[in-house]
């Protein structure tokens, strides 16, 4: 099967390089950024183009959610999948007459960062059974984890990874906050953060949890609330230890 | 120093721990839990009683806050000094004619799981500034990580522990609720939420935010509202993204 990749950002590269260090070859990375493209052509050995899009039986876009419809309908072939690595996009944005399909990998990407791509999820979603078949032998040569999933599905999957991880870092952002006010270094949270997240490897968050609102104590909630003068961060204390109250019925 | 250990949970278990390791003697451990103490006795090799409060310049009081003042009161030697290891007590709870202290480890404890002492911050106060040396000398035996804190600066310690861990634990079992919900499990989350945690250690949290808020993406945003049925979960939702648009003002 004849690959190529288009779009040299984060998700591209990291892409080139599962793929590359499973000894699957990609015909070419097509893109705009000649110095991103050169860079992701050296490292993997995949010949480049910001000019012409190559042949191939699969087509992975892997550029921004605005741009996928756009770069979807320079694709003029018809007999091949096309692909986007979007969570949040119906394959239907895909513009042409090809075979659509999703090929999500549940991650969060940057250059510089390795990965083990081998824990990296993949949802898989085709037109029909033998293209499904065939996306989701190549992500189970990457990854253990493959599953298929349509546009609803991915829907709830990106909801989930937006509770678990774009919220979780907002706490730590507003947390942060709070310490730095008291000249109390951030860095000595970091044990205890590992340790949390690291918890829930053996244990259900539900099971996991503790501090003083499952605990229902009204003292320390009290003295909290009259600590925090940010009105963003009360919102959140609030809102926070109500919902913890309502899922264990206190 | 004579150091005796009053209490046989997962503080206490611990705290035996971290000065066995060190050679850090201790003179007794004491406590109610015949069982629990036996273990840490035989474990670290330490004295236990059921009975008698053994002869100690250091009393460590690791129990719950709720039983911090009753045992502290069965102290009755007065040169010596009595610390707790709450975060969120002051140190007169210690009912005594002793010279009172705090020695607040910030993680969170359970006797299966091993720790890395040496990243565990202490947070150390004393009525005067020999006792204050004294333990911060001992924390340093343990810990790279020593710091010097009135109660008022554990309230913010504290508070900042539930934003970053308390709250961000909630925020798995409320994922976890929405993943369970659509068949996906919840472990596919995993190495992404590794990813989140581990980012902080190279950037702060506030320049490491992704997400829909943080790109003001409204048709995602919209689209996940229509997606949540649970009224928490859509509090925390509509609380949290309104917090990331107010940091980042847009």
């Amino acid at each position: 099967m004849k690959i190529v990749i288009l779009g040299s950002g984060n998700v591209a590269f990291h892409l080139a390089k599962a793929l590359h260090q499973n000894q699957i070859p990609v015909a070419q990375v097509f893109g705009r950024n000649e110095e991103a493209l050169a860079q992701i052509s050296g490292l993997f050995n995949i010949p480049f183009s910001t000019e012409n899009i190559g042949d191939a039986d699969l087509y992975l876009i892997a550029v921004n959610d605005d741009s996928i419809s756009d770069i979807s309908t320079k694709i003029t072939k018809k007999d091949c999948i096309v692909a986007h690595t979007s969570g949040s996009l119906p394959i239907d944005v895909l513009t042409g007459s090809y075979r659509k399909a999703s090929f999500y990998p549940l991650q969060t990407f940057s250059k510089s960062k390795s990965l083990n791509y081998s824990e990296i999820p993949f949802f898989v979603e085709c037109e029909n059974a033998d293209d499904q078949k065939t996306l989701e032998n190549l992500a189970h040569k990457i990854s253990e984890k493959v599953m298929s999933s349509d546009f609803e599905k991915r829907k709830y999957i990106h909801l989930t990874a937006v509770f678990s991880c774009n919220f979780v870092n907002h706490l730590f952002a507003r947390a942060r906050e709070i310490s730095d006010a008291q000249n109390i270094p951030f860095d000595y949270f970091l044990p205890l953060i590992e340790e949390t997240t690291s918890k829930i490897r053996e244990l259900e968050p539900k099971a996991a949890q503790t501090g003083p609102a499952v605990r229902n104590d009204t003292r320390i909630l009290e003295i909290h609330e009259s600590l925090i003068t940010n009105p963003e961060q009360l919102q959140i204390y609030r809102t926070m230890n109500a919902s913890i109250k309502k899922m264990y019925e206190l």
